[in-house]
């Protein structure tokens, strides 16, 4: 049996799966971090116990553990450096640890890694041998697929599509650079931006009931309402992505650019088929149609799905 | 027995090698276009004949050809669309005719993914898994190669990076878009550039005895010569080759980027040094040691090695 984890900020999906990863049980409940990670992961292993019991399997049925967690990540040494959600998560040896608790190899991913894989696998990118996926939370995360593998490039450090500059130099990003992507289209940039420069007039303020409350979901709100202002920030928004992409296509040609979050809930006429007219203006007209532009596919399932992709490709079953 | 076949606007080089890549015979001559594709590749074919009987071989030893000829190709079919390069060559099916000709396998590449190869194999990508190229001629190609092989991409198109934008909406590029990288760092670009702009006081047209016949070649060597407007040109065109190894290094994170050409010319103080330390702001700072910006290393033995490697390729060994 494979199990999957993926903690994140707010919640840890498990899901538990025969080798071909079919999902045989799952289990979600809210992170809730202690601020002692020894005692987090003590429970998450307990948790993994529970699951194996309403299974009933135990320890020993497990071949691999995958986890999917924030970054940044030592992969090699299966420590979590120092995610922004996780507070108190300091150099933790995840994997170390689980791998003592549980009696399992234990194979750490970061969350966006993780998330293209399940997408390769279960969702938008099934059928395709390269896939690029570009996801908008927070921050903004990428993930490589190239041959139907992951590629992780030097230290890791492939995929990082949200600081692919697109501004030379730039609004300064969190991470320390300029011009990053994820300082024009990541939440937590685009959260700042809405709240300092919403007007009055935009629908975007009413639907939040105040400028401090303003988040992303209210502006998309806005636009589908018809809010001009909203529209314009999204034709911003669509700008930097097809940029990113447009990047990709003379780099790696990916047959399928999957788009998560910010760009599933915008939809298909605010954000897609925009995305997918630029993207066209800036490549050869040939290679439009060879490249698709599509949505992520695995909505809330992919928390149960992201752990378990790692683990599956650890084990090396494609 | 491998034969590699280089066909260039200039010149045609034919290196014969053992199946492990070691050179045995090598030939080259002026390209001498005829107008007539067919009587051109009739002439390749018997050039091939006269180089198998100089080794003591014949047609029936030849296991592949591998083909480096300028794109774009429709390497599928065999067939060469219309290079720039080669007047009258218009849909030229050069792997059916040669296969016809001299009954062996013919394998058709564009000359900087054939070029990519030959440096990853015998050049400065040597050792490497994950190696980018990038060349500055004409035009400017690229090559990408991943976890040991070439990775081409939906049709063909992975490598571009002539074309890759590195300003948005930007200058007009021979392709059609804008933007270009091409169009800022490419030998037709810059050639333009140099005759247009050259102030009369720059020793760029002294060394070259006039405007007309300022070629970047004089515009290397006036900078080394400490000419200041060369060597702000010189800051030009590192920026935007520094811009285009940014998105590489958070794209892909190859191991080693391989510059060719106008770079290789330029040589360490003027380019490398300087394209290193821009990259370097750029991108994180545990990334910059992990990723090697260094000259292409085969010079004039490249055109015997780039057919050849193509070959390699084709029959898998690697």
């Amino acid at each position: 049996m494979l199990l999957g984890i993926d903690i994140g900020g707010s919640k840890i999906a498990f899901g538990l799966a025969d080798p071909s990863g079919r999902i045989l049980a799952r289990h979600r409940r809210a992170t809730e971090p202690t601020g002692d990670p020894g005692r987090d992961l003590d429970r998450i292993a307990d948790d993994v116990r529970v699951l194996l019991a309403k299974a009933g399997a135990g320890e020993g049925d497990l071949q691999r553990i995958g986890v999917s967690v924030p970054g940044p990540l030592d992969t090699e040494r299966g420590v979590v450096v120092r995610p922004p959600n996780l507070p108190h998560w300091e150099a933790v040896p995840v994997a170390p640890r689980l791998e003592a608790e549980l009696g399992c190899p234990v194979s750490l991913e970061n969350d966006a890694n993780a998330a293209a894989l399940a997408e390769y696998r279960f969702g938008a990118g099934r059928g395709t041998q390269d896939m690029v996926y570009l996801t908008m939370s927070t921050g903004v995360g990428g993930g490589v697929i190239l041959a139907g593998r992951l590629h992780r490039g030097r230290i890791g450090s492939a995929g990082e599509l949200g600081h692919t500059p697109v501004e030379w130099p730039g609004e300064a990003c969190e991470c320390g650079l300029k011009g990053c992507l994820e300082a024009y289209v990541g939440g937590a940039a685009l959260t700042r931006r809405l709240r300092d420069r919403a007007p009055e007039t935009s629908a975007c303020l009413a639907l939040a009931g105040g400028r401090e409350a303003l988040t992303p979901v209210h502006w998309i709100e806005a636009a589908r309402a018809g809010d001009r202002w909203a529209l314009g920030e999204l034709d911003r928004f669509n700008h930097y992505v097809a940029q990113a992409i447009v990047h990709l296509a003379f780099g790696l040609a990916p047959e399928v650019v999957v788009l998560g979050t910010i760009a599933v809930a915008a939809g298909e006429a605010l954000c897609f088929g925009p995305i997918r007219a630029q993207v066209a203006e800036r490549v050869w007209p040939h290679q439009a149609p060879y490249m698709k532009i599509v949505p992520a596919a695995l909505g809330d399932d992919l928390a149960y799905r992201a752990g378990l992709c790692v683990a599956l490709e650890a084990v090396g079953n494609r």
